[in-house]
């Protein structure tokens, strides 16, 4: 089943879509017992189709990745938030911060918590995920690289593009995922080449912290990046999940 | 006016508390028009008396403090994140995890936001804030070295303790910060010496981040800092807010 979040004339409403594109509202929790309704008519604006009280994300979990800004691979994941006020939905603006002079787009897959879990072991981890939907782990390189942490280069408002929906019968194994800007591939891995599988970071995050219903776990980018401009359209795909476009919009424009 | 969160038969409920340490119950939005009820009767377990979608912390905020650690004064705000699974209210156990070998206590001041707010100017940044509070940025000191982040060495389950109140009427210009250990008194300066005040604060996280009502911003750690041990109490008072306090457990007691 793929699950959405659409704007019902300002109210944000849970729903289903089908391989056709057709949208169903649906009643009830989307993570224990989401139960579709009648198609929706019209044109339907689809929003992030998560909700989560935190964004944990994962650097370097690509080893080519970690290679190209010279950084060596990790023995551990390395883990960082952004916060929910970073999220938009599929086809929305980022806003390229005029603090910033270099923005880079990260494609990356997204694991979707489904039930709570702490010290979960990674062989029992599948059983507190939901689904997976498709990210950008937007970054304004130079903050990132000028600021002791993270958290404001990979944080303003409009970094995390999510969506367009969860899949919750996706294999995520070994697929394709890529990003291209205006059309022109750029970032190309496969998660098979994964550093740290979604069981070892599902059981690395929940050592620490508990993972809540809804919570998303952002897996790290594949090789490729290359920043982008205002104007450019930029496009990340997971094979076999989908695709998610997102426009770069300078500020104040 | 003192705003709580109580615990009313496993639900939470927001309530005011008075000098005299009555609760009463109240009703309506807590940002905007909470109106007090009746007296809550016996024994009343307080709660964070906050719920906020983002936990924004500022690093190195009094210059005695970066001193004590090797670190330069920071020129601009050092910001960070701790995920909201990380806050306990007064009289919580804050858990020593296995795997940690230092854990610390850092004493806060804690700015409550009550209205939502981007590239909020310095000189307008008090018309965003709802009241106080009292926080402890509690830091396992050897995995924030050890990590490249310090999402996790500040990010576990019981690292953030909020409350016992918001305080709507709380001047914080020049108030002294403590953080005692089982009695003693260890961490001691005043926001007089902040090295960025609140306004500056307010204006240079919400030029990325869109501020939310209920986000919280602690404002940073005074000198002192020294770790605690399984069984100690660690008490934060902030002089004409209250105080804070909580018992540290070790994982699996």
């Amino acid at each position: 089943m793929r699950i959405i979040r659409y704007d019902d004339a300002g109210t944000a409403r849970w729903g289903v879509i089908d391989a056709g594109g057709t949208v169903r509202a649906a009643a009830g929790d989307p993570y224990t017992e989401l139960v579709p309704g009648d198609p929706v008519g019209g044109d339907v604006r689809l929003l992030a189709p998560v909700t989560p009280s935190k964004i944990l994300c994962v650097g370097r979990n690509y080893a080519d990745h970690a290679a190209e800004f010279g950084n060596p691979v990790p023995k551990e994941p390395l883990i960082f938030l952004k916060p929910p006020s970073s999220i938009v939905g599929p086809g929305e603006a980022v806003v390229y911060p005029s603090l910033s002079g270099r923005l880079d787009p990260e494609a990356e897959l997204v694991v979707v918590i489904g039930r709570a879990g702490r010290r979960v072991k990674a062989e029992d981890a599948m059983s507190v995920v939901f689904g997976y939907t498709i990210g950008n782990d937007v970054t304004a390189r130079d903050i990132q690289k000028s600021d002791p942490q993270w958290t404001r280069g990979k944080g303003f408002d409009t970094f995390c593009p999510l969506g367009p929906w969860v899949d919750t019968q996706f294999d995520p194994s070994d697929v394709r995922v890529t990003c291209t800007v205006n059309g022109e591939l750029r970032q190309d891995g496969r998660t098979r080449d994964f550093i740290f599988g979604i069981p070892e970071l599902i059981a690395y995050v929940s050592a620490f912290s508990t993972l809540e219903p809804g919570d998303v776990i952002m897996t790290g980018t594949p090789p490729g990046v290359r920043p982008v401009q205002p104007g450019d359209t930029m496009t990340v795909t997971v094979e076999g999940l989908g695709e998610l476009s997102n426009p770069v919009l300078a500020e104040d424009a």
